[in-house]
């Protein structure tokens, strides 16, 4: 990694207008952006206990609100086990080929445990949406952490939001008690080095940074580019054309969702009570 | 940075036991494992707008589910709008007092707008729990990344889920649109080298790393020896002790949210619709 701001944006924005590099570029930096999501893995090559180890210091070593620490992880090595879920998955075959699934989970039953051994009758606080939110983001910052640091020792990975088609089916298969979640995997191995990854191009910036406060006039100029931006990289992988229509197809109707507009009932079977 | 993976496990496990250090070791891991809260900055030192940029490419480069993108951000650094930001986010004067503040927002409208642009009828599969989960991800995935960013250029950095308190007044002082709530804030300034800082020692691996399956047994033994460990770094700050005490004052009943109990009816305010 020494990859330079000018060469990090590039590819990134795709050639779309950024900012002026910073003066000051940090090895990070040149790690965050150059993230890629690689899918095919070397069959010979483990990820070694190590590096797990290494991965989930990083992991705990992101923010948590109030040290609350609202999550736990799950890492799969069993090939029967990874084929099993694959297949919940959506029959996502790169999960039972890369060596290691983590399935990171959104963990209020440890919190429930603290509160009542200190002697609170309840743990009220538990039942709200807040709660939930505050596991949900708890989980998200220790699993980029871990993303990136995997990254930065050369291996490959993916999340995966498709474990939750089918979440009751995956906590019964990794045991989940009452109170904890599986919000997404991340799939990690030694890349193929024969299968070719790309940097997929991002919105610019003006889309997404909003200054003072946010402006709501739709800014379809920019909107307009970024098809054509994302076009080019689509059919350099192959791939359809359009992101609107990505975008649309996932969230023009319930279809789109591939059984997660269950979501909010399997959270409440879970214990996760949204009040 | 170039703190070895030994000195980092020791400070970021207050001394508890870890598995073998990683042969190999990075400066991504070295960065992560070295972080920090800082709520303490210097007054004189801006930053700059190349640095935002260069934060902001970090926030995106992080995964996105489907490359949806459901995330924007505010940056505020007007004094007088960060002071109400504090008052509004518990009268916490860091805000106040960092250059820049950084609002993250689960963003559902600008997918609504794209959806629509190409002729869909409806954005139904906004409307579930998944949508917000989606863009609830994304934001703090994106926002870890900036984070992280930061650090590496020497900055010093705090989550903020306090202005969660108050979202409705948060979404109206950044003119927020129908679909767009704030998740969190950010401060970023240069840290006050007069104010000391430490590395806040997470619970003991076994206590989140499962194999496999989900251990259930409650793990009684390490929890103890994490208590007196936290209570080490709580003396060392002059805080009262105890982490169970801490987790009960959150979870033990519902004034420990400190209105957050009414998010769900904010999110819906807010057109979230949690279906």
């Amino acid at each position: 990694m020494s990859v330079s701001a000018e060469a990090s944006y590039q590819l990134r924005y795709g050639g779309q207008p950024v900012g002026e590099p910073s003066a000051e570029w940090t090895e990070v930096l040149a790690q965050q952006l150059a993230h890629r999501s690689v899918r095919r893995y070397r069959a010979d090559d483990q990820v070694s206990d190590e590096t797990l180890t290494a991965l989930i210091a990083a992991a705990q070593s992101a923010p948590t609100s109030g040290n609350l620490q609202l999550w736990s992880v799950v890492a799969v090595r069993d090939d029967a086990r990874r084929r099993r879920l694959a297949v919940l998955a959506g029959e996502q075959d790169f999960i039972a080929q890369a060596p290691l699934f983590l399935v990171w989970l959104a963990d209020l039953a440890r919190a429930r445990q603290v509160t009542s051994s200190v002697g609170s009758p309840t743990a009220e606080g538990a039942d709200f949406v807040e709660a939930a939110l505050l596991s949900f983001i708890d989980t998200a910052l220790a699993a980029q952490n871990a993303s990136l640091a995997a990254e930065s020792l050369g291996l490959g990975t993916v999340f995966v939001g498709a474990i939750r088609n089918n979440p009751l089916e995956v906590a019964a298969e990794l045991g989940l008690p009452p109170n904890v979640f599986p919000v997404f995997g991340l799939t990690i191995g030694h890349p193929d080095e024969l299968v070719e990854t790309a940097v997929k191009p991002r919105l610019p910036q003006e889309a997404v940074l909003h200054r003072e406060q946010y402006a709501s006039e739709p800014p379809t100029a920019h909107l307009e580019n970024y098809e054509d931006v994302l076009n080019g990289f689509y059919a350099a992988a192959g791939l359809p054309e359009s992101w609107a229509q990505r975008v649309a197809h996932r969230f023009g109707s319930v279809a789109g969702l591939k059984g997660r507009e269950h979501l909010r009932a399997a959270l409440l079977d879970r214990g996760f009570q949204l009040r």
